[in-house]
């Protein structure tokens, strides 16, 4: 039985840095493993964020609540219950190897892009907040939600359990899907009861930095009070609308040349620790030196230094033992800070047009999909996407 | 106990594809991990390619010779025979749960750069073969090597144990660091005992299958007889000059926008399969999926599926089932075959200049460095570097 | 004599669309002449954007104002007037050729850059008008102008002569110096008097009419009336902040890879027109052939075709003679307009981080300067430069 | 009369370096005239040409073969003849307000890439020096040949005539389109009497420089000896094949992001320089600001400056008055030298993949084609570029 440890909140209020992980789907992919369900591969993940420096480790349960799952034409055997069961006691075991906290996590419904009333949706929350009591998380995220309306049905949900609750959406400075602005979003998620709020997943660190920053003002000139969360891709996504990186005509399988690198992440987290932000984590693309970086850049104002740090030169100091001069001249900060890597692929561009036809909820194009794309669907969908190329 | 298994060249003789593994050092550094020494992290990584269609699971013992050790300034409690043989164990724990050989591997030695006798230079590869044959390897790599007269030295240490050897090359179509060309490289290897020959590290992937098919022409041309290696970068590297990656600004630690995606190693695995290879691996950058795509490409021929491809959908087809109808619409294999994903980075080029002072092995700017460089030594390198570039 | 041409205000009353014509100093300079002052080489290019298309000559008079020329340090024998009238002359005689009408032109002064008074700025725009009116232009424009207040002011002193008056400021959608909005802007000139309005300079293409847009939109939500005009530059400058592109790094003498083709042309002349603006030019950067293309553009509306386009084929029908099959297939629009030319410089990035101070009017920093940098001047200039880009 | 001038070969033979001028053809297009015919228009380019430095005139006659402008569709009422009389005394009126020799052109010819015999062509070149004869030209060029055979057919020609002749091959370093060498051209051109030998056109000035390097390799090796000259485009083409800028899918209509700057001329005039290389002009994209650059450049060994750089300043100088000090700060040497400038086109890539099928004289898609592509042609052609494209 690990001690007990300080909360989420009582950290906030000390003034502590609570540094979140990185997402577990691509992290996962990348690794060869399949993208959801209960098996022991986020183990290694898990510990490998912990020796990076994580305090928060999220139970890998995103989109595991039974509409998501019926929806992936999966044929199951096993509960969403089951799961998500499985994946707290993985989160719990790891984080009681050091200081780490376990937050369970909710995000949007299919049902609520397919208009489900509120009773509905929040049926679903609730029954995967049943798991999270049962294997008594830390706190509680509610993240990834592209419209307030349903992000406050979720904070309302998971308030009900007298845990902290944090509220993270998949929005940028443009606001959400409906065109409620940040600092709207913000508000409506404090009155809801959400102690944290902030963005996650979709942009950038410096975009997602900027509509937390937004989220803040609206905060503040509410009076209301609240701590700040912010848990970015590590893609580059400068040439994103306002629905972010799944449009990008690279999501899911091309993103390689957006990977941010640990340089990017230390302006990143002093970025975001000037805003204001004292939660700050990642989301897909993240790898553990990713994490490593933020707390590297963090050393200072928080006097720890992470596992995974203690080999590891800062600024590139390991190279100072190098064979040739000319890396061992790359042994320090102003170099790295000021590198502009070049891409090695001279025949692909530097920003994209995304796609997106403009629509959300409610919209028959994005209604629940139970079936793979026919091949008479995918034609008629290159068709509508022409057409949509050619009237822009 | 494992039942036998057909040895390297058995299987390269009766026309099967052999696929390798990826780099350790650059993959385990990402997750957080010390760069060598044995521990248990490379556990999860050769499972992760074994699970991606990798056949052969090379014992992590790169640079893991003594003078090596000596020279990355480590005060040591633990020899590099300790070290080795700890690699040979996990190795072969891993490679007995699936349809692989353990390989052990020697490279070019500081030793050598210093111009360290023949005897000297012998006698550390011959320390590593005794590991080797100690744990009873399946067969003997001689990789990453500038200088063709020190891998034929390898090669001949490496012959005397009766095993097979593979002997691979850090080089490119310009040849080694006296100007060998490949073709040379590849007949004095192969006279010198060689069954495999190929080359590894240092370029990207087509740029290796270039320099690789120039060997074949040569040892053909001298009516000699082999089979052929490749286990490429997974970076973009058209910028480099003939001393490969290491003299690219962006090295160690901003590659990240040159890594390849999952369908340029479609494209590589094709081409190295035109070009006769039939050991096709990787090294730095791969990750367990990159070797999965190998593995797909070539299923037809080869008519194994990987276990990471049971739930991995060929050229994007896990994207019938996405929300967005223009998601959808990329499940297709022309969508991704022909896409030039974009950077995300506007403000960076496509090419950078190597740095590199045209010196190689016996040049005074390369001898062995015990000490960490120092800040008067730094200065050195700064102008020295600044001289050399207003001469370009 | 020429016949009586319709005005420039008849000729917008009635939906005509009326081509401007591009900038002289830069197409001068790049021919080798000097320049300011009168001489015949701008009668060459005159007469050639008069075949391309253009029915207004602007007189050669940008930043012949005293105080300017003076400014630029000039011992001059000659004075401003006599510059000026000899601009008219040279205007005149070849809008006597064709269908063309003579425009003169004012902008802002360094007068007012450095604080003068109202009366002293307007004496200047005076004794320029005086010229115009002596050489009968059939036109003015108060062009150029980065604050509302000192383009008010030229328009209250043009308007006094009778003739018709257009206005247009060197601004973004940002708006002026001040953070005066365009909509703003056009409504206070319209008000003091001007008839066309509009934006030149400073910001490519699509940013113009972005800007003229808003500035449409401003005045028709005051229930002003107006016509509206678009003289951009021929560079791409996406990554401009509000001051445009004289703080990219690259001005004035590398903007070379921004230069806008011809189908870029095509873009903007229909997204101009489709903004309902009708008097549409260019500035800096174009060449002839960019305002023919603009004129190619529009020939279905106006049922005119220019000289010029004689024998240019429309979207390189030319090519349908060329001797490889490869570059006949290219003599076709939608190959022309799907085109995402390369820069060929694959060590350059495709944007750049602009310079500038965040200053204007009145800040020491930009007071009149009648000598030359001194070499001590420059030192200080570097280390601000330094210490303001390290703050961003 | 102009007083009488050193000839071609007398200034060479002195050492002095003689500067060429530029393309007409791309030039003059840009300002919205024909592409060929009896003119005014080009009468203002030599002048600007010459005003900027160049020794050379070349007339206008570029293509301007019989066979040539019958192959253009042209229904002509004015002979070949005629149009090159025309064009000599349009040079010849320029070059005698300056320091400049006219020089007679010829290039290859249609009725070669349609395998006309020796004698066919051979009577298309002496008409036209006929021509030139007449005109008494003051030396004379066979330039633009991409096949050796031909070149040398030109110069046996030319050099019935007595004067000196110059011949420039439009290959690369790759040789000509039968494989022949930039060396052994060399050595054929010379030995059939030309005294200057060397490239123009289809390549970057960085890679001519480098294929006339090649040619003075070849000639010095055997024991020959001749000047050399160089005349690239104002193009970067660092992703062209053998058969230079045509074959990019940018040509010729989308070329302005490769335009050199100014900058990049001075390092093309020096780099010529050092290569030993005195006749240096350019061809294709020059303007004469490009001239006026390579004249500055070498103003140092020639002891000449241009009219044109009368009032320009050396490196920048001129922005030593610019009102803004960040803009002043580039009034210098090192700030251009070293500018990599922005394309400001961030959807777009900085190479681009050739097309071209591989074929050349004789082949039947290269057959003389007098019409324009019909609508059935256009459509087989797109498919053959279909085929091509997926073969790669």
């Amino acid at each position: 039985m690990a001690p007990v440890k300080k909360g989420i909140i009582e950290r906030l209020n000390s003034g502590e840095v609570v540094i979140g992980d990185g997402g577990f789907v691509f992290a996962l992919e990348k690794r060869g493993y399949v993208k959801a369900g209960p098996s022991q591969h986020p183990h290694a993940l898990h510990r490998e964020f912990l020796r990076s420096g994580s305090n928060v480790m999220q139970t890998f349960t995103f989109y595991a609540s039974d509409d998501k799952l019926e929806n992936r034409g999966q044929n199951l055997r096993i509960t969403g219950a089951q799961i998500n069961e499985a994946a707290c006691d993985l989160a719990r075991e790891v984080a009681s190897e050091g200081d780490a906290m376990v937050a369970g996590g909710v995000c949007q419904t299919p049902s609520y892009l397919s208009c489900k009333s509120e009773t509905d949706v929040k049926a679903i929350f609730k029954k995967q907040l049943d798991v999270f009591m049962k294997k008594n998380v830390d706190f509680l995220i509610a993240e990834y939600f592209e419209h307030v309306e349903e992000a406050v049905w979720a904070v309302e949900v998971l308030k009900t359990s007298g845990k902290p609750v944090a509220a993270s959406m998949c929005i940028g400075p443009e606001g959400d899907m409906h065109g409620v602005s940040p600092g709207d979003c913000a508000v409506r998620l404090v009155k809801a009861g959400a102690q944290i709020v902030g963005v996650n997943c979709h942009f950038d660190p410096m975009t997602c930095v900027k509509a937390v920053k937004m989220m803040k003002e609206g905060v503040e000139k509410a009076r209301l009070k609240a701590h700040y969360m912010v848990q970015p891709l590590a893609y580059h996504t400068p040439d994103c609308n306002c629905q972010g990186f799944i449009d990008l005509p690279e999501f899911p399988f091309a993103l390689e040349p957006r990977i941010l690198t640990r340089w990017d992440m230390h302006e990143y987290a002093r970025e975001s620790y000037k805003a204001g932000i004292r939660f700050i984590g990642g989301c897909c693309g993240f790898e553990p030196y990713h994490i490593r970086a933020i707390a590297e850049e963090l050393a200072p104002e928080r006097g720890i230094v992470a596992p995974a740090s203690e080999k590891h030169g800062m600024w590139g100091a390991g190279l100072e033992m190098h064979t040739k001069p000319w890396v061992r001249a790359r042994a320090r900060r102003d170099y790295w800070e000021n590198i502009a890597p070049a891409s090695g692929r001279p025949k692909c561009p530097s920003m994209s047009t995304p796609e997106g036809w403009g629509v959300t909820k409610g919209h028959a194009d994005l209604l629940q999909h139970k079936e793979a794309t026919s091949s008479q669907e995918m034609k008629h969908v290159l068709e509508m996407q022409k057409k949509s190329k050619s009237s822009t």
